[in-house]
């Protein structure tokens, strides 16, 4: 007889509470405190002998400290005779060092990947990986869901007339390309361009959005940046209305200070990573993952295909 | 023709400028800062190709960050076609966390040991390991330094008179024994005992420390709960004076207001953990082991044991 469970660790206590509901367990008994000196101090706190175990863990901010509970957590679930290990990372942090942009540079990405299996881990479950090819950089199964249909199902609801899907950069045409074809709806493309070195950045956009509602994706919004500058290049050039969109709210730096100035009219997140409350602003909406998810892990369980899940 | 290179990271730069010193080289460039997030970022900022190089890096508080960095510090060296990657861990975190004492406990020592050696490691170069089964965990060669010479150097060139070294719990008796036969003295040992379960200890003292010049000797000083303990058991039961020495000053929590408060004379510990500038008190005297990793780099990158440094 086989038997799942699901324990969380510090990263996102609330989504893993929302997957065990969705598949109907509790979640299992741990204490994952630390010791005096701030070393972690896991504490497993029942039989999970023989057990197919889901740990629910965003490696989001503060990164290091939840990748090394993850792995000590791992660790201790091995010794602990786990059937098998399948780690949850709804994000997936380090993911934008995933290649060598310069010389003499980590990748970092590929390190986390290696780390895990060193630990023990059997299996990965996460969410838009900023590249796909992060799946590579494992030689055990990863599933990986996308953010997509839950934040187009938003937009849908919402009715709105004449939209234009945005990608911020040619990075992320093909995630725009998917969210156009579930709206119906045609795209367009920031083109940043560098014209000389030395001199700044020329915003161009590739298609038309005069007259129409922009909504503007991308996987991960950190400093706001990227995002903010293409809402208001939007603006700018004729759009309607503004709105954007990004699975994983990682809003460091500015970044709120940024959304709030800009010509943002409503940027919808996933909670793939906790918002604290100081990033709890009106213009925020927060949709969870927390079905999808438990759903997966159902689905892997029973080792079923993740892939309907997306229909 | 071989290179020497020495890299420092965030936890002890202070001791890595020693090192560098000893050996007569400057410190390698490299930057490591961090992202907007907080994520890890490295430029190692000159060619490393077909160097050996040592890193310096000490897994002290904050552990889970300076792990982290030492990691990626290894895969960005290992990319960049480092010759040999030798990782000088002065004082090696996690060193408690070395077996299971409670059913479903990870050990964090091992999984240490095994992170190390996937990002790369070559070799490990450390300074009085918690337990010397830690070097068991590695698969790589381990050079372990000691830093009993250092600590017995400073109390030889006091002249105390009539001294007794004392360990303060079973674990230490060994380097007590150490301390012992470099200063010429008899040792004692404090033998905690629960009589039955749910009664407090009792502190029985083997040896006689009557009218002696008490010295404490323990690897790690943490939350100083056994040093001070040990200290005023010894002043209670006829101790003249009592000195305190720890290779590894860890210093957490209520560590610096307990040693004051102590009968504790002078504590004397080394720089394999720098102290911030809150924990330089009177009491506390520090003693660099700069000289001595220095050697021992020297000895290895010419491939000369490194145990005759102890004579
Ligand atoms: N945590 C981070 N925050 C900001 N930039 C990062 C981070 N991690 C990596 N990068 C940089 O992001 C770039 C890759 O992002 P991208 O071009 O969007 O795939 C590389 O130049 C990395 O150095
Ligand atoms: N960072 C730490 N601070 C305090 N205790 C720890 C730490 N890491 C591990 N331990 C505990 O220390 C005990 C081992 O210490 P020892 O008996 O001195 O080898 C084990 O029970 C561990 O759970």
């Amino acid at each position: 007889d086989k038997h799942l469970k699901v324990f969380t660790l510090n990263s996102n206590p609330g989504l893993a509470e929302e997957i065990a509901e969705t598949i109907g367990v509790n979640l299992g008994k741990c204490s994952v405190t630390r010791f005096s000196d701030g070393e972690i101090q896991i504490n497993i706190e029942e039989s999970i002998r023989g057990c197919d175990i889901f740990i629910i863990q965003s490696t989001s901010s503060p990164a290091n400290e939840h990748i090394m509970e993850l792995l000590i957590m791992i660790d201790a679930l091995k010794r602990a005779s786990a059937r098998t290990i399948n780690v949850v990372i709804p994000y997936y942090g380090y993911a934008r060092q995933d290649r060598k942009s310069r010389s003499r540079e980590p990748i970092t990405a590929k390190l986390i990947a290696n780390l895990l299996e060193t630990a023990g881990a059997d299996r990965v479950i996460t969410l838009d990986l900023h590249a796909s090819q992060i799946q590579g950089f494992f030689d055990i199964p990863v599933d990986q869901l996308i953010g997509v249909p839950i934040l187009a199902n938003h937009f849908e609801k919402k009715n709105l007339e004449d939209i234009v899907i945005v990608s911020p950069d040619h990075g992320g045409v093909v995630r725009a390309r998917k969210m156009a074809d579930r709206l119906k709806a045609p795209i367009a493309i920031i083109d940043k361009r560098r014209p000389k070195p030395n001199m700044s950045e020329v915003m161009n956009i590739v298609g038309n959005i005069e007259g129409k509602t922009a909504i503007i994706i991308d996987d991960i919004i950190d400093t706001a940046g990227t995002m903010t500058l293409a809402a208001n290049a939007m603006k700018k050039n004729g759009a309607k209305a503004v709105y954007a969109c990004s699975t994983h709210p990682v809003l460091s730096g500015p970044a709120i200070e940024r959304i709030q100035n800009s010509e943002i009219k409503e940027l919808v997140v996933t909670n793939t990573i906790p918002l604290p409350d100081e990033k709890r602003i009106d213009k925020i909406l927060q949709l969870s993952v927390g079905d999808l998810l438990g759903k997966a892990i159902v689905h892997v369980f029973e080792d079923r295909s993740v892939s309907n899940l997306f229909d």
